[in-house]
Order: C-alpha cells, then sequence, then structure tokens
C-alpha cells in the first residue's frame, strides 16, 4: 500500500459529496418528524408539554452526544502526531454514521406508511449505532484513510442495524446500553478489519505510535467525560421512571468498583509499580461497557460493583498481556486495544446480562417487569429463556461482527482509497496541514517542519 | 497606537470596579425574582412543581452557557501565543456582559411594576446576548486591550439589546437561534470595528497571527462543545413541548451535513487535499448559524440538512477566497473570520427563515402555528407578510450592526485604553504574568524567556 | 522521609483491593434501591414518571459530576509536572470517596429497616462529601502518595458525614450549596494535614511548583467547567420549584460580580498591572463559594452579586499576600491556595448565610418558607434563632474540621505509604510511566528522557 497516493483532493470530497448528497435525497423522500416534533401532530392531541419526550430523554441524548464527539474523539488523541486526525476524523465519521444509522434504523425498526419518524429517540440511537463504528475506528486508529473509513462507516452502520433488528426486535433481546449491540459488535468488528488489513511493515512507524505527555492529557480529557456520562449512555433510552434511574445509578457503581480495580491492577503489573495511562484512560471504563446489558435490571449496586470490579481487573490484564498476543500470534494490531476496553468487557456484560436476566421474577419486579422484560411479564417466556436468548443474542452478535468485519475489512483493502504507507502511519501531515510545535516561528514554518528542524539531539552531534 | 502604555494596573481595576459597582447598585434598584424565584409568589399559585420553566429550560441554559465559556473561549485558543488572552478576556467580557444584558434586555423587554424580573429564560437570553458580543470579539481578537474589550460589550450589549427589541417586539420577527440578532448582528458590528481598527502594520506580528499543534486541539475543544450544544441554543426559548424538540432535531441535522461539506471544500480547496485546521474549527459550525431563525419551524430533516449542507461550502469559501479580499480590499483584518463562520451564514440562515416564514400554512403547522407564528395564527398577518418582515428584519440588523460596529469603533479607537503596539499584537505576555514553556525550568525563567533562550535553529547557526 | 520506597506495585493494589472489597461487601449487606430506584416499589404505588426525582436532579447531578472530576480534576493541572498525578490521583481518590460517602451519609443520615437507600439524592450527597476530600487534596498537592490520599479520603468522608449529621440533622443548619460542610470543612482539614506534613525541604522541589504555558490553559478547562455549573451546585439539592429556580439564579449573578472584582484585582495587586493566571483561574471561583449557603434563600440577585463581588477581592488579597503568610509563619504549604479559594470565601458564605436568615420573615418568603427554613415555618423556632445556629454551625465546622485534620495528618505521617522525598515532589514520574515531550522519540525515550535530553541552554554551553 506504500505508493498509494494520499492526496484527498478529489478522493474526500467526491466521497462526502455523493454520501451527503444520497443522504438528503432519501432524508427527502422518507424520512419524516415523528408525533412529538411536529407542529400538526403534536398539538392535535391533548396532553401537558411534560409528556414530550424531549424533556424525558434530551439530557441524556447531549450527554450521550459528548460522549461521542469529545469522549471517543479526545481518548484516541493519546497519539503524539496523530490529534488532528484521532479527533477530526472522529467528527467526520460521526457527522455521517449518525444520519445514515437514523435511516438504516429507521428502517429496520418500523416504517410508518413509507416514513420514517425522527425524534430525541432516534437521535439517541443513531448516535449509539455512531458509537459502535467509532469503536471500529479505535482498532484502525492511525493506519486509515478517511476515504477508508467513511465507506467503514457506512457498511458498519448497515449491518449494526442488522443486528440490532435480530437481537431487539426479533430476538426479543434485552440490551438498553448496548453491551452486545454496540460494545461486542463494534470491537469485534474493528479487530476483524484490523485483522484484513495487517502491516507487516508496521513498525516503520512505531516510534509514532506512543504518546508524550500533554497527548496523554488530552486522552485524560477524552476518559472523564466517558466516564461521566456512562450512567447517561446505559440509561438514555430505557424505560421512563424507575427505569432510568436505576440504570444509571448501576452504571455509576459499576464504574466507581472499576477504578479503584483498574489502579490497583495497573500498578501491580508492572515491576516498579508506576500507573501506566493506557490503562487509567481505558481499563477505568469497562465498568460502564460490562453494565451495558443489565445495568436495567434489578442488578444492585452490590452487583455492579462486582460486574465493574471484575471488568476493570480482565481489561488491565488484557492490554497488558493479550493485546501483544494479539498482535503477535493474529496479526491484529489494535491500535487502541478495543479488544480491551469493548471487547471482552462487552462480551462479560452480555454474559451479566443474561444470568440477570434469567434470575427475574416477578417477586423482584413487581409490576416493573413489564418494562425490563416484556416478553416475560406477558408469560410468552420464562425468565431462563429469556437468558438463555441473550446468550444466543451474544452468539449471534460475534458471528455478524466477525463475518461483517471480514467482509467489509476486505473492502477497504481495495487500494483506492489513499491509505497511509507503513512509514507514515500514526502521522496527522498526510492528510492535514499540520503547523509548526514552536512559538514564535510558526509563520515561517511549513508541515515539513518536523524534517528540516534539527532535534536538540542532532545539534549535539553535528558539534 | 505603538506608544500606548498597555500597563493595567490602573486602567483595568478602574475600569472593572465602576462597571460592577455601576451593575450592582442598578440591579438593587431594578432587578427582582420573577414569580417561578421568588419564593412567595411561587408558593402563592397553585401548581405542580414541574410547571416551573427551570425544568424546562435550565438544562438548555448549562449547554448555551458551556457554549458561551468554553466554546467561544477555547475556539479562540488556536492562536499559538494567545491562549490566555483567547480564553480569558472571553471569560472577563461574557461575565460583564451577561449582566449588563439582564438590565438592558430587561429594560426593552418589559419592565413590570418598574422592576425587570430574572429567571431562566433572562438568564438564556444574557447568555444570548453575550454571544454576540463575543463573536465580535473574535474579529478583533489579538489586537485589543481588555479594556477595550469591555468598552465594546457596554456598547454592543446595548445596540444588541435595541435591535432585538425592534425585531422581536416591534416587527414581530421570529428568530429563535438568532441568525439574525445574534449571528449576523455580532458579526457585522465586529467586522465594522475591526475596520475602523485597521492596522497597517499589523505584519510587525505576522509570525504570531497562526496556531502551533497543540493550539489547535486546544480550539477543537472549543469547536465540538459548540457543535455537539448548538441544539441546545436553538431550542432553548422556542416554545415548549414540540418547538423545543423539532428545533434541536433541526439544528441536529444541519450540523450533520455541514460536516461533511467542510471536509469536503475544505480538501477541495487545497492544492495537496490537505484539510485544514481553520476549516474544520470553524465552517463546521456554519450548520448552527444557518439554523438559527428556521430551525423552530416546519423545515424538516431535509431542508436541515440542505440548508447545512450549503452553509458549510459557502463558510470554506469565505475562508479560503473571501477574507483575503476582505483584508487586503476593505482593509478589514478578521482575525477568527467570523464574516465566515458568523456573517454569511447568519444571512442565509435570515433568509432561509423568511421564505420558510412565507411558505407556513395552517395545513402544515396545525394548531402549532399559533407557538411558531402567532402573528399568523392571529389571522392579522398572512404567511407571506411575515416572510416580508423577516427579510426587512435582515436588513434593519445589517444596519445596525454596521453603523453600531462604526460608532463603537471610533469610541475603541481613543488612545486611552492600552492597546498593544503592532508588534505585540496575537502575544499574551502583555496583559498576562506568562510562565515559561518547558518543563524543569518555570522557576527560573521570566516572561522574557521566549527573548532570551537561544532556539534550536539559531543554536546551529551559532556554531 | 525521602528514603522511603516510592514503589506503588504492592501498596496501591492492596489498599485498593481491600478497600474496594470492603465497600462491595459493605453495599452488599446495607444497600438497597430507594423506592424510585426500584422496579417494584416503584410500580407499586400510583403517580407519573415524572414525579420520579430522576426528572428533577439528575441533569444537576451530571453537572456536579463534571465539576468533580472535570473541573477539580483539570484545574489542579497547573503544574508542569504533575498532570498525570492531578487529574489522575482526582479521578482514583474520587471513585473511592464517592463510594463511600454513600455508605457513611447513609448511615448518618438515616437507616430503613436496616438498609441505606441510594437514589439520584444519594449521588449527589455522596459527589458533594467527595468534593470535600478533592479540596483538601488542593492543599496537599504533589506532596503525597496515592495511598496517602486513599487513607485520608477515608477519615475525610467520615468526619464530612459526622460534621453534616450535626449540622443538618441535629442542628437543623441550612447550608444547601456546601459554604460550610463542604468548602469550609474540606479547605480546613487539608490546611491541617498539610502543616502537620509540613516539608522544610520543599524548596528542592521549588522549580516544579509552578506551571508551563500549555498547563495553564488545561487548569482553565477545570475553572470554567467549575464556574459554568456552580448554580448547579449550589441548586443540586434544594427543594423543588423555585428554590432550585432561584439558587441557580443567585450563584449565576455571584459568579459573574466576582470575575470582574477577580480580574480588577489580579492587576491592580501586580506592579506591572499583568493578570495573574493563579488569581484567574481560582479566584473567580470564589463567588460560587461564597454562595453556597445563602444561595437557596432570598439573597436577591443584587445581594449575590455583593457577596460575589467581596469574595473575588477577598480571594485575590489571600493568594497575594496570606498564602505566603501562612507558609512562612504558620508553616502551611498550600498547594493550590485552597485556604483563598474555598476557606476563606466558605466562612464568608456561612456569615451571609447566618445573616439572610436571621433576616427571613414569612413577609418575604411566604409558603416558600417551609422549603428553605422549615424550623422556622413550623413556628418552633425564629428567624434569629435560625441565624445563630448557622453561625454556631460554621464554629462546630472550622473545630470539627481543624482537629480532624490534625489527626489524620499524623496518621498520614505515618512512614509507610511511599511519600515522595522532598526533591521528587511535583514529579508525576515518581508514581506513573511518563512519556517524552517531543514528537518522534517517544518510542526511545524513558521516563528519565528529562534527565539525559540536552537542553537548548545546556547545547550551547556545551559548544
Amino acid at each position: 500500500m506504500t505508493d498509494t497516493n494520499t492526496n484527498m483532493r478529489l478522493k474526500l470530497p467526491i466521497t462526502c459529496f455523493i454520501l451527503e448528497i444520497i443522504l438528503i435525497i432519501l432524508f427527502g423522500v422518507l424520512v419524516e418528524y415523528d408525533k412529538e416534533t411536529d407542529a400538526k401532530k403534536w398539538h392535535h392531541s391533548n396532553h401537558s408539554e411534560y409528556d414530550n419526550d424531549f424533556y424525558y430523554r434530551y439530557p441524556s441524548f447531549q450527554d450521550v452526544h459528548v460522549m461521542i464527539f469529545i469522549g471517543f474523539g479526545f481518548l484516541m488523541t493519546f497519539l503524539q502526531r496523530y490529534g488532528f486526525s484521532s479527533v477530526g476524523f472522529n467528527f467526520l465519521i460521526a457527522a455521517l454514521a449518525l444520519q445514515w444509522a437514523t435511516l438504516m434504523q429507521g428502517f429496520f425498526h418500523g416504517v410508518h406508511g413509507g416514513k420514517i419518524h425522527v425524534g430525541v429517540e432516534s437521535m439517541i440511537n443513531a448516535d449509539f449505532c455512531t458509537g459502535s463504528v467509532l469503536i471500529s475506528f479505535g482498532a484502525v486508529l492511525g493506519k486509515t484513510s478517511p476515504v477508508q473509513l467513511l465507506v467503514m462507516a457506512v457498511f458498519e452502520v448497515t449491518l449494526f442495524a442488522v443486528n440490532e433488528f435480530i437481537l431487539l426486535s426479533l430476538l426479543g433481546t434485552r440490551d438498553a446500553g448496548g453491551s452486545m449491540t454496540i460494545h461486542t459488535f463494534g470491537a469485534y468488528f474493528g479487530l476483524m478489519v484490523a485483522r484484513v488489513l495487517y502491516r507487516p511493515g508496521l513498525d516503520k512507524s512505531k516510534h509514532k505510535n506512543s504518546s508524550v505527555y500533554h497527548s496523554d492529557m488530552f486522552a485524560m480529557i477524552g476518559t472523564l467525560y466517558l466516564w461521566m456520562f456512562w450512567p447517561s449512555f446505559n440509561s438514555a433510552i430505557t424505560a421512563h421512571g424507575d427505569d432510568q434511574h436505576r440504570t444509571a445509578l448501576n452504571t455509576y457503581y459499576s464504574l466507581a468498583a472499576c477504578t479503584l480495580s483498574t489502579y490497583a491492577m495497573s500498578a501491580f503489573t508492572a515491576h516498579d509499580g508506576k500507573l501506566d495511562m493506557v490503562h487509567i484512560q481505558n481499563a477505568a471504563l469497562a465498568g460502564g461497557v460490562a453494565a451495558g446489558t443489565a445495568g436495567e435490571m434489578m442488578l444492585t449496586p452490590f452487583g455492579s460493583m462486582i460486574v465493574g470490579f471484575l471488568a476493570g481487573i480482565i481489561s488491565v490484564l488484557g492490554y497488558k498481556y493479550l493485546s501483544p498476543i494479539l498482535e503477535s500470534k493474529l496479526k491484529i494490531q489494535d491500535t487502541c486495544g478495543v479488544h480491551n476496553l469493548h471487547g471482552m468487557p462487552g462480551v462479560m456484560g452480555a454474559i451479566v446480562g443474561a444470568v440477570t436476566a434469567s434470575l427475574a421474577t416477578k417477586e423482584i419486579y413487581g409490576d416493573g417487569l413489564e418494562d425490563v422484560f416484556p416478553m416475560v411479564a406477558a408469560k410468552g417466556r420464562s425468565a431462563s429463556s429469556q437468558g438463555g436468548i441473550q446468550a444466543i443474542s451474544l452468539a449471534v452478535t460475534l458471528g455478524m461482527a466477525l463475518v461483517g468485519g471480514l467482509l467489509v475489512g476486505f473492502i477497504m483493502k481495495l487500494p483506492i482509497y489513499g491509505a497511509p504507507s507503513d512509514a507514515s502511519c500514526f502521522e496527522d501531515s498526510i492528510y492535514w496541514e499540520v503547523p509548526g510545535d514552536e512559538e514564535g516561528h510558526a509563520g515561517q514554518l511549513s508541515t515539513v517542519k518536523t524534517e528540516e528542524v534539527a532535534k536538540p539531539e542532532e545539534t549535539e552531534k553535528l558539534n
């Protein structure tokens, strides 16, 4: 791929324009306001303004929105020379994905009289689907062109919607916070794409595949926003009332416990006992992923804390011991370690959800059973069947993600998207006008500055 | 202006103290709690706690608040050596402007028994007015003293309130998200101030009028918060229910489409196809500006996306081709390019609003017509008249902004505010104690460090 | 303490694991969902979903959450070489403290049938208590090991809960925003700990106890989030309706006025009139602290502005003149100047609250008196008595904080926690894997880089 032309002057505009124009046309034909956003329909019926779902869900939506654009975007800025691309490509593909997701999810979740209805719930769902794409982005970070990423987004959103439809609509699976639909799917899809795009010569850019002091600080902005707003993420589309409330609470405790075990494991697995920013930035979030399915259930704070505690341990161990093996043995170069943050904790969350579902009783949930397990409440399904369905859903998701990632990986491997050469991976200046690093000189410095200006060490040698 | 004394030891404290003491006295005389914030009045009538407007609007207010202080503040930190001033002066003038705006808007929007009533709606409106001042700040960024900016804020807030009164109260114009009142007004006011304060010798500090790598990363924080929360901005003061819901939704789609066209145009207008951070940081937001007037109307997601799509294109073209002309031909040195982000998209938003208003029918809006176009619903005005009024409002706003900016520009040009010399523009150390840049040395380094310490290049030459 | 082993390989994991396992066990035994988060209990009674307290308080909770993790965390990143620890240890001890606080506060605030009930209100209260610990952290920043901080957190949370119980439950004190319970307590507790941990040889690391340009920018993120969300902080647990609304409004005005006086005093107290980032980052927040007690009362916008105005002045004067005296005379090395941001403004807020309470009448508050001063409304207590109780509460808080800090300081002084030597204070690399600072070299550079790589100045000398 080294001799591919990385000039984006035509490739990127053509891709963006075609995709956006298709989107606009499809929105024109297919999309209309739902009854809560339409002036006529809303005023047609008699209700309080407060019944509008906007007031139940918009604050949660905004928290999710921050997670998608600031959280994911800045989490990936840890690379020393890839901050523009991390936050900038995250921005671009998220803006595309949320539009495409609105159509795909709308299509699968139910078309009303030939029309897809949109409102705050569709906005949240679209952001959720986008999150899945951004997880996959994390696996291939630094090694792909923006056009490649847009192509990935289009296909991944589509497959996400299919998988989500199978789980939520066909199987009646419960997965409010998306341990399966979002995290497991996004992670294993991305890992399979990374496998197909394996670069044997990636060590040519190895020295850029690491952080510097300030880039780690920027990444912590992403981490903390994800951490703080994860309770909103998991509860954003659960039922009104106790369900949203309980889900937020469970997630809050899971994350707190996860943070303690992450710090413990990070120090413990280092021979000099020093904390590793990679663990803190990522593994401390695993508690949110692992509470994605069971968060809305009667998991109890106690159960939530156990889940988070274990998720942090698993995640740090993954970063420390499993990631190197994935790269050397399975040829999966997982830049952000999404397998450790989203993959394993997602699977764990699915299992926790299956177990918790299988233990659901009318005794515990009372009349609230209908909100959490409508098919169990309707007597059509036993709790243990629901648990079984949850487990099957995990298998379906893994299958969809792996096969989908494999196929889409091959599509992305076509040498037409302007992917970077091995030596220019993890480098903003391939796709961005990059200013200099030092004050008082940027005016004269071009983007080739890093090559031209002698570094202190080199200055020494010159003398 | 080069020999003006930039020492702020007396100028700034005197200005701040006088202004704040005047504000406190006026608040003491004129301001009281509205019926939703007053313990006695609220409990006097019989209603649910939920009817308190706090619950409808406070989450939106906080999003707007973040846009004002983090969004605008960090968006302007792109300059390599002006971060303290960008975020710090933004903070100062916003804190002043929101207090002054409360009085001015309260005075014009209606005094109740000799008193101005305050609550969450006045807080949002004050933040909106503040936003307008911050837009103008963007045009003169790096070339003004904090005292000059405080003077600008006092006059601009006053004129903003007059213009807003003419539009919203006298003409019955609809402009919930402020395409006209906030963006068009703020941009053209600022551009005219920049024209009056034109500095022929500004190229003396040209090398500092650009970004460095980390400053561009900080600026992206501002961009993303503005982008994410713009749906809250446009919907913050629309009517309860479907109106807030629809406005947020329209803005969300407009911004998403705008992001795609911004990336496309940024790559397309660069000979090497590389993305320009200036475009991404700014033009991607034009979709929010352009949906400011029509966002609350039945614009449809389809219409919103077209608006955003075009706004992104116009904005990038403005940065690329129009800004250099404005500087060379019209002598307008627009530091942040507010003409491209707020000026043209604001005008576009006003036109879109006029067209959309002229197409409003009872058929489309149903009983919701009264919320969006009360004067049309009351049969006193036809939809096409409303459209005409909207167009006239744009002209009024442009006139007020240009004449106001001209006058205030001359007031700001008086050589008494401690403005920086041409050579010391875009430089924090004129007004701030600035620490060093390198670790382990800050203790010894004074603010003159940048001059004293040899740069690597110079070290080479020395040898 | 210089020869203490700072290796955290066993100390930190053992501490974290033991604490978290104890927490999990206690949560399992003692904690259950309250009636608003429990599926069965919520659905048992007949009410609208909107009555769930989640919708009244969750947006405020999230704002408070951001203040705790981003606000406090980034505010402390101003140190040039302590950003990982500032934001990272803030994260760790907050995650612990909020769990422990849930138990301690639940225990003191009332156990229901042997169980502690949790929901959004307990989440807010736990975050509040955590804030107090983070204030104390500010006093000892840079001079403590993470294990020491965890130990401090455990004891401080416990004492916080006792003090809070005495004030709110036994004395019937009003302190919604925590001028006393959170700020005064946290500050004087931390100052006393700092006194006990006094390091005569701290000037060995003096050159690292200062900021660099970018670290001050990161700190401004913390400042602004604290500033913007302080209205949510003070109003988070006030009564529904006008109370939450009024508290947010009062705090908003107090902060705005405080910002003006802070800038004025910062310039005025510098001989060259230059603004000092330390003042802007900290003193501009004093208005929020000082409105903590009286914010929910009928303080009026006028009164709020006076309070904020004075708080800013006092705080800047404290940084400029009092902090050096505290260090030289009282041997209190207060890294972040918490005495100026939380200590004095907290005391001021308590006094303002006592005065405002003593002026409360049925005439002013109407039926709202019951929400703000239930004991006065119930005729069991006169307004002046309430004012007296408020004043006594300040004395109690100061006593608890000073004695508590003294005792806990001695516990923290035990040479078993791996505290840094005097020369290695304010230095991340003691406890963290720290990457290099320059791009393109991080791969080869170890954490000792700062010593190895010649600085430009040294390069000059070499030649």
